[in-house]
């Protein structure tokens, strides 16, 4: 029996923002599977700003995307068709199944997932690529220790908002940072973020004065630029900056902006430290038990955001940039 | 007997690079010391690019120097009259003198050096600030391993040249970047670097793609700007880069620039840190011995650019910024 697939393939790199003429839309029928390979029917697709990373050219942590091939994206789905021992048909997996409706994936690509324990698509959220880099990123770079003031930008999304969470959990003070009335009062209010600072209607340093008398201990960066400047201005001796992101700065089409407060560092004995969740793949497991208990206890809560339609990806994509998701964006097909 | 002294004084702040009208030079007999203090006869003071620092107003990892002070220098000089226990006339002691013929210091601000052992300027180079700078920020935000790639800035100065020996002692490839064919020859002939990219006659990026092939471990910065945005696209998973100095944005009277390549930190989950000397005095004389343990073996070589006239002190202190001294910068009254 063959599957009509449809596909979103990248046409063009982009400069700036990405556009319709950076994507093809393909109708063709589905790879069937061959050995140890398994079909899979897309049941949701996690949307990412580092997506936009992935579509240049060049070096980065990650292969780019080629010109032709199917978007990346990290998924979760049903098995349809299985040529693989360990995976039965009416499985579900979660894997790089890409912008489209099947997936023909090696089955050592995918894990099980159990839609019984929590909905599906919480396997993209807090149980995903974005709960392992709040978890990893703030525990091992920013290293909170009880009583610091944690500053997390991006505090709606999918990775600030666990931040927040688990350095509330681990007995600091959290401020987050984020764009307008309605996500910052889920922040405070849904999160339990101690305050959270709306830079789309207020000034982030004056925020940061006020609610960080004690000054910054860690700060988490979701989104560089001017953010990013502004939180230097405040940190501490000793204080830990997280770089997990830099929104802001992924669609410019000049040079990125750089940190012109950086000699805060030196002045504070201070660090900045990159991040990629996947150097920590092997600890995912330990890291999701540990979530799946806070969030049993009710100590930490998700959102995700859902949109559906698969040929609605290239508009979809962007509401990550204009900060028009609140939680974690996910596609249904 | 009263000693006509002879003090360089801040006037004015200055923006951007300071000039004659900063400074008020005052001639007064000096003080004499009370219970506890000694009179100094300054033999050497140490120009510092710090010194651009502490001329600013505001909040830094010490407190600017006040207008109408002498500025402040560390020294060495000979105590003339002694009213402390422990210090005796004809001693030869280090401190912060400050740009002056004459101090009066209590005697715990001050340390006895031994002219017999080194040059008594040598206690400002690679015994004193600058080859604790080197020593410190190397070793601990640095962290060289053996085969490690390590990158110098300001290789040819007195913290550079000393990062870039003791690099070489601990087994790495050492490679700097200096100003000027006279230094690089000097790095690598006299210092023993692996190569020396001359910043203004050749571009930092090539030099940079060519001596370093197995790309940059541990990038040692002195100098900011430009060349730390090159060193930030060659740098190697889970690098550090300490921040020692920005000698290239201390003049500035726009905004420091930020390094647009910051992003390379989180693509290779690598480091950027900051480094103030004065948090490891309590280890200095265990750095001291090691150090003069180097030098006795012949591995690790010093010089001093001595200049002469305390009046002098407004073009001197130029020479810094302008990058015309040649190793450590003393200047003898």
């Amino acid at each position: 029996m063959s599957h009509s697939n449809t596909q979103v393939r990248l046409a063009k790199r982009p400069v700036g923002m990405p556009t319709a003429e950076n994507w093809n839309i393909t109708h063709d029928p589905a790879t069937e599977p061959k050995d140890g390979e398994v079909l899979i029917e897309t049941a949701y697709l996690s949307l990412d700003p580092a997506m936009r990373g992935w579509m240049n050219e060049g070096k980065s942590y990650i292969d780019p995307v080629q010109i032709g091939d199917v978007m990346r994206a990290l998924g979760v789905g049903k098995v349809v068709a299985s040529k693989a021992d360990n995976i039965s048909e009416g499985d579900y997996v979660s894997g790089p199944i890409g912008i489209q409706k099947y997936a023909t994936l090696p089955a050592n690509q995918v894990d099980k997932v159990d839609p019984s324990l929590v909905p599906l698509e919480r396997y993209l959220g807090v149980l995903g690529m974005p709960g392992m880099t709040a978890y990893f990123c703030l525990l091992e770079v920013g290293q909170p220790k009880e009583g610091d003031t944690v500053v997390v930008s991006g505090a709606a999304g999918a990775v600030g908002s666990v931040v927040g969470q688990i350095a509330k959990i681990k007995g600091c003070r959290v401020v987050g940072i984020a764009g307008g009335e309605e996500k910052c009062r889920q922040v405070v209010e849904d999160y339990g973020f101690d305050a959270c600072i709306d830079y789309k209607n207020e000034s982030v340093s004056k925020g940061l004065k006020e609610h960080c008398p004690q000054g910054i201990d860690v700060y988490f960066d979701n989104v560089g630029g001017d953010i990013l400047d502004d939180v230097l201005r405040f940190i501490n001796l000793k204080a830990r900056i997280a770089i997990c992101g830099a929104i802001s700065q992924y669609n410019n089409k000049e040079a990125v902006k750089g940190p012109s407060n950086y000699l805060s560092l030196l002045v504070n004995r201070a660090r900045m430290e990159g991040f990629v969740v996947f150097d920590h793949r092997k600890n995912y497991q330990k890291a999701a038990r540990e979530m799946a208990g806070w969030m049993a206890e009710g100590k930490l809560k998700a959102r995700e955001h859902v949109v559906e339609g698969l040929e609605t990806f290239p508009d979809r994509l962007l509401m990550l940039f204009k900060g028009e998701n609140i939680g974690k964006l996910v596609l249904k097909p």
